[in-house]
């Protein structure tokens, strides 16, 4: 009998979930929001290199959660789990082969034949209701030409690729329902996106020298163990990467360009910032003929108003990452530039939650036909 | 009609709370808190220099909660509001005299006289069965020469002090249960008492040459717009202060004198570290005759394990404040030191939640009856 | 008999100076550079609000400096002192009327009659070689329409404005050779014109559509006691400030506007940054007809080949504020955008050395006609 | 013809540094502080995992000081190098066989001869005078017992030990004068003993019960790529660590059972603090019978009043690491604790100056007969 959206298991009114890449920040903050999640029950974690530890061992601050033991991937013995969603927060390039594994029994219509070689026994227990929501960014771009020119290699999945929908939740809330995979947008592309496709669509600003320069705090590198991470490389400085390309960017201007209707490339520049947490972009943008800041203000008033989690500031107040940190929320306004016929959008999230654990949650949410809010209601944790 | 402990209002099934001083931390912890707790609805807010603003213009963080404006205190027309329990998060020395006014109306047998004729008229209006939880050190010393010395005036409401109760709840939970007025521990004495008390109760530790080392995040000192607080002079150092006498030593001795039956006093020094939030207490204790590290660390576990925000860590594991920022627990653990006879203890809490907002929370559920750790349950933010 | 510079004092072979405003950060940053400097001896140092105190009191690492107390200007006995240079570095809107004050007796021609009624007497004891190094942004706007017009009053030393230099040292050691009065540029303003000026000067980029996203540590607002520099404020979140409008913006216009030979109006956004010291420029520049970042590149080698202070790095190396902090260097690099015809600059400082004491005794040097880099030759400190 | 200490190259008047270590905090911190020395001139650097590239790839800081490119240590030809000291930044444990290589061909009457038989060819081209500065732990326990049982194994360079002098500049001058091998205390026991030394020396204080609780900065880790010492796991937090147990503490036990005359065991925790630089050794003492802090207080005066680097504070300021960062300084003052017959010694140094490479420099100056504070005199670097 299968569980799922439709058909909750009545004996527990709840999901069960996996989550895949316990181990990282993303991981670990959807631990501590899943487990209090009334409709969610975590049944399997995984984490490749510390397998065999229990979570306290890695997160201490969740040692007490009863969550079960930190499992190999291929150690996990699906049939039986009734798993009805897995979150993946592995590493990019790794969570294709293990996506097309998880689907491939169920799905296999949808799996490239080289990959099904390699994956078909390892899950053929998993329930074909299972729905996948993928933290990584190996599903967010359409074009596989794109994909390859950054990641450097074919994408090996890429007739799932054709079926993931891309997570903004705010924007793409039916698809998300019906989706099997969803791939969540990155923490740059949904702090960048969430203001710029309302003001694109609208034709409220010029769909070219568009200049966003991003701030990210550290965790957006991971837990990785890295000298460019370190406490004393990062405390007291700043500095920008990626200068000329980043492998956001391309992500960003897919759906602007599905915003403008039209080719969009954006200028886009990030920031590491001497922060574990929170991503500020701050968007240099070109008015559209006879548009105001203020017509940009009270188009993304009206688009988000009903919102639960996107705040358009009131006019003048400006944005600040400390005052979305642990939240689910976007606060976001706009600014009349001092050189006329120009606006400034500044946007900030938390980029561990609305960047990636959050938004997972809110696409979950959605798709199981939870109320999107439930789990992320927690405010910002301040100071 | 009256409302409160046993007869809440049943159209709402909500207690009603005013929060005194609500532009500081603490303060608003109080209201991030309790915004979301099931049986609390706030419905007066204070802040003297920010009275007339919305709570936004002070907590943008906050701003979206439906709270009402800030007033100042002699602006609220206690009348009608139905408070059932009064949150006093003002500055030391002040709430003497706000707290015996507000109690004065309806236990006036407790006010002194003095007091009294300042306050008679203002709050008449206040319910009998109204409970207060105070959070500053207006009421936390017994021996009022001992307040005198280290706060420099008489103490102004000498009746009350004798009625209030210590409230470290998991010390007090009876007196706290039948208590008008709940004196909140400070954020050390919390930190510190927690693992000390049951050593000293159960003699596993020597009564005397207790030294604790203790480091706090800035927001300690509160919002206040000192030359001291600020960013260029707290990032990237370390000092203490308070040297040979800090006000919450004599808070530690009281509650060490109970728990120990004979007067102790102890070696306090606080340290200014740079974080936010958090506080890590480092005690060094001699054992008793016969008794070792592990005898404490099982002491601790066997007086902890029933305790939902305690945390005794496994043998070995370190407490840090990083695991319980934002969270109303207190990790601790105890280390055999290399000096013979001398073991370690390390307990950590953050001091604006279960050193402050969030302990005076978990008084008002057991004032209150209901469960404890209702409103309180989120786990700790990391990174 | 005067001193100064074609004449210094024989038997000291070093010149006077006072520091005006040295219990502020810029300050002490003089008097700790100052102190080592060989052709430089420390007689004045002046605080309105720490008068009296030792300098121990106020900056306890500059304590055993030898340093005099310090004292309110108009307790300054400026006869007998024989002061050669002095600093000011006071609130803004404050300094003109202290520097006229200073330069009415010795060239009364410069000073605005209303101005030298009220300081005539003060201090006619200057001599008349006395050079100022002003901080302040009293004398950096030419145009005394856009000064009142940002400054919110009209300028009350019309006629010294005139005889001031703007001393971003690199662009004007002749003129800081010979001046009266150096107006020491901003801290913003010297990160972002130093790669910019000798681009718009050769026409590599297009004078419009200049995007400058600028990032600062919190020491650039002063030693103030404000809610918004606190620690537990400012630690762990970015936010911009100053939107559409901040007051370094028509100081960086006013130069490029010269550089490129027609009236330049750049947008420019200031960010908060959780950092004690440092500036961030990313500037979003248009490439000119032909021109490419290379070339960008080659010009800004070509340029500052020869400067002590200012390093170009190689190509694809990153500037980063912790590479200059405690130091008077200048990184800078530029990289093609991924917009093809777009570039961006990077450049960064340390906003109390570069940005403001460390160029103020650059001017001196140059002023003095002492070799450029005395007393400026410390590397950096990291981490 | 040899050069060296007596001798030194008459062409130059310099003494030729080889650094080794150059890639790890404080090697870098030998570079920049080096660098400016008038007597020293660095002819080589190594560093094993970044042999090959130039300094500017590793500490961009660094990147115009015209260094060496970096070697491996098996990559450098001695011979003709001339060097006549040698600073040994290199990991425990690898150092006893290095230094013993080194010193073999001239001194192998000294070096074990296992030892020899590894390295007699390597470097038989040092001159006789060459002199080491080590900053590892290799040669600073006296009882080769000791060393055993902290670091794992037995000591390798047996005899070379008994020939190395500790080399806490401010006590052991004129044995680090005619030192050949000079082992540099680490930074806690720096800190530690500077003001523990004189008190027991002159038995103001018992030789028991001392405890030190003392906070690092992360710098002290080195740049070695740990999760515990990313970005995120250490800001907005502090912990202990080495509980019951740490290195350092035989280290600090040995010293002061000299000064005392009688064996010494302190109690001893580390903390890690988020910052990048210092240390703060808060420690806790009884007072000898009959003395008060203020006799402490008066005997650290009389002890440090002519040294150039330690500054006994007036009675009641307070140490702190920011006060003493980035110089050689080390702050210290006494308070009595409220505790009768206790008082609380407080020292701050930065660890990577005076705690390592500012000491190193210090004892080189001492044993080639310079000016003690030359290449130190920089002054500390707040904010």
């Amino acid at each position: 009998m299968s569980k799922g959206l439709d058909v909750p298991d009545p004996s527990s009114n709840k999901i069960r979930a996996a989550i895949l890449g316990a181990s990282g920040y993303v991981g670990a903050e959807l631990v501590r929001m899943l487990s209090r999640h009334p409709n969610v029950e975590i049944v399997v974690l995984t984490a490749e290199r510390r397998a065999g530890q229990p979570l306290a061992a890695v997160y201490p601050h969740l040692g007490d959660l009863g969550m079960p033991d930190l499992l190999k991937i291929d150690q996990v013995e699906w049939g039986g789990l009734d798993v009805d969603v897995v979150f993946c927060a592995l590493p990019h390039g790794t969570t294709q082969l293990v996506v097309a594994g998880l689907l491939h029994a169920t799905h296999h219509s949808l799996v490239d034949e080289l990959v099904a070689d390699n994956t078909e026994d390892a899950i053929s227990a998993l329930p074909k209701s299972v729905k996948v929501v993928d933290l990584s960014a190996d599903f967010r771009l359409r074009d596989l030409e794109v994909y390859r020119e950054w990641y450097g290699h074919a994408h090996q999945a890429k007739d799932l690729q054709k079926n993931a929908v891309y997570g903004l939740t705010e924007f793409s809330r039916e698809a998300i329902a019906g989706a099997l995979l969803i791939a969540c947008p990155g923490c740059y592309p949904t702090t960048t996106l969430l203001p710029l496709v309302p003001l694109l669509e609208k034709a409220l600003i010029l769909p070219y020298d568009i200049i966003v320069d991003a701030k990210s705090g550290v965790s957006g590198a991971g837990r990785s163990e890295k000298e460019a991470n370190l406490y004393a490389e990062v405390a007291e400085g700043m500095h920008p990467y990626g200068l000329g390309g980043h492998r956001h960017a391309p992500e960003i201007d897919q759906e602007l360009s599905v915003a403008a209707n039209e080719p969009v490339t954006i200028s886009f520049t990030p920031h590491l910032a001497p922060m574990s947490r929170g991503i500020l972009a701050t968007t240099y943008v070109k008015l559209a003929d006879g548009a105001t800041a203020r017509d940009l203000h009270a188009a993304l008033v009206d688009r988000f108003e009903s919102e639960a989690f996107i705040r358009v500031l009131d006019q003048g107040a400006v944005p600040a990452t400390r005052h979305v940190r642990g939240s689910n929320f976007c606060q976001m306004n706009v600014f009349q530039d001092r050189v006329p016929g120009r606006a400034i959008l500044v946007s900030a999230t938390d980029n561990l939650i609305k960047g990636a654990s959050g938004q997972a949650i809110q696409n979950m949410n959605v798709a199981f036909g939870f109320a999107e809010t439930v789990g992320l209601e927690a405010r910002p944790l301040f100071p």
